[in-house]
């Protein structure tokens, strides 16, 4: 089979590849064609997944679709921005059709469920591999960046931590664990669901927005860097999933939270008098810490000790990976 | 050293990272953001480059940066679009210093002469590949597809052809040349130039257009689908360079300008009236066949002789990669 009947088999045909709000122009010629409303930015993302570093090989290809498109949406919630389109760029060292109609149906469910729409890419023989890239819009100066956070800013998450890094065990086959504790970690691991409303509700409000993917110390560190100011976790405020206290212990759902990686969640800033309102409208905010003036990140326990671990996050190029 | 580390030294510094016009965020966040002028439409490309299938490894860097951006940005020419941005995903084996100063050298040499930016990325460690996607606008409407042929236009391309496949036993170092044969032909190779000035020249007149990677032969055929017509080729026609001749012969070259790939001249179908004009612009525009009606590529020889090889131009899920 051609790299032509391939594509305009197993993705043009794709219900993901099927028109699109904002998409004038869809696969099949030299380049997509995208139409940005008068008054928006285009947002642009760009996530590689390569097998055996970010997911294990083989994995079970619909659950991998999924997933992949997910991790890369994420970073559009992160912005605030509106889901438009994404390009997929897939690496495959053989053709193997029952894989492709597997991987495209998590990607189309993924797709349909982020309203965002394939508007191209490229396929080609190698080791196995995905990059996509997402396109969303955002309304001018409205976009969430991270370096925005105030001394005196609440830090926010969007929801409970660590879930995606407790499942990694299990997605490993490292260790098992009953259905009550085991489904709701491989759900996220999986399926994360990227905060869109959830960031689109904080334009204008959030000082500073990221979505969590290497850790909450890492990613807090990020937003200290380009805020230019001191960032305070709370280590007892951790929103933490059942799930997770029961398969690592409290200690270990902590280190998965502030450490492990792979939430997408978001993390934001927010100034206090934002808070009421947003809870009010019943979206799920945790605060966990605040922003002071100076630099770096630290972890403070419920005393208000200073007990911030050596780790610094999830780090691909990592010594030993 | 860490990813963040890696991609801010290599990247974020490098000459094609700053500023750009139309970018009005670049790396360091979530996404990038760009501004769209009212009136244009974005267009989007995706292309990936795999060591062992579209490039030998190893390679020299500083021309792999080169031509992995050419690559992409050449399917913005074939739209008729200026160029913006790109990100650039790069997966590497190891991270070694030599290796990305030299690849950032070449991506920013490129970068610079087509007026792109890089916006963002992703830097992950596994078997080398490199995904680039590029951005560019074009005016609502006059975007250049591959579906507006009409029986009776003519067949033109914007240079010589067979270069880049020519240059291939060269790359390889399966054959040798005189520098007087391999300079140009390994020229055209390593560092492609995308004919982005006549793919905006060509906006409003040429009814259908691409650039050539695959081959004139197996891209009018995208043209022939696309449009519903027939594209006739004339063999005696095609544009040879000196060197490609002295190197392959006549039959050789004429094979390599049909079948080759890696080509990235516009091919574009044009109705007669708009020929006159545009030559005497000063285009480097070759007649190499028409459009009749009906369906699929003919090649004819110079007595109009069906003389269509059973080849389909290059792919890469091709049986023997």
């Amino acid at each position: 089979m051609g790299e032509f009947e391939l594509i305009r088999n197993f993705f043009a045909a794709a219900p993901c590849a099927q028109g699109g709000e904002g998409v004038a122009l869809g696969i099949g010629d030299d380049c997509a064609l995208l139409a940005i409303p008068t008054g928006e930015q285009l947002a642009i993302s760009t996530d590689t997944l390569v097998a055996g570093v970010h997911f294990a090989d083989p994995c079970d290809p619909f659950l991998l679709g999924q997933r992949s498109l997910a991790v890369a949406v994420s970073d559009l919630a992160a912005m605030g921005a509106t889901p438009i389109a994404f390009t997929l760029a897939l690496t495959l060292p053989t053709v193997t059709t029952d894989w492709l109609q597997a991987y495209a149906r998590g990607l189309s469910l993924m797709a349909q469920s982020c309203r965002v729409a394939l508007v191209g890419g490229d396929t080609t023989r190698g080791p196995l591999s995905m990059t996509m890239t997402v396109f969303g819009r955002v309304p001018n100066g409205l976009a969430l960046t991270r370096s925005g956070a105030q001394p005196g800013d609440l830090l926010c998450v969007g929801g409970e931590l660590g879930n995606g890094a407790g499942a990694l065990p299990l997605v490993l086959g490292e260790r098992t664990a009953e259905p009550a504790i085991a489904d709701p970690l491989l759900a996220h691991y999986w399926s994360p669901q990227p905060q869109l409303a959830l960031g689109q509700a904080l334009r204008g409000k959030a000082t500073a927005a990221l979505d969590i993917s290497d850790g909450l110390l890492a990613d807090c560190g990020h937003i200290a860097l380009a805020s230019k100011v001191a960032v305070q976790v709370e280590c007892d405020r951790l929103p933490l999933s059942s799930a997770l206290v029961a398969f690592l212990g409290k200690a270990g759902a902590q280190n998965a939270a502030l450490s492990g990686g792979d939430d997408y969640v978001l993390a934001f800033t927010l100034p206090s008098v934002e808070l009421p309102p947003l809870l009010a409208e019943g979206w799920p905010i945790h605060v966990v810490g605040r922003i002071v003036a100076g630099q770096g990140v630290t972890l403070l326990d419920s005393d208000g000790q200073d007990i911030t671990p050596q780790t610094r996050g999830y780090q691909h190029f990592r010594e030993s990976p």
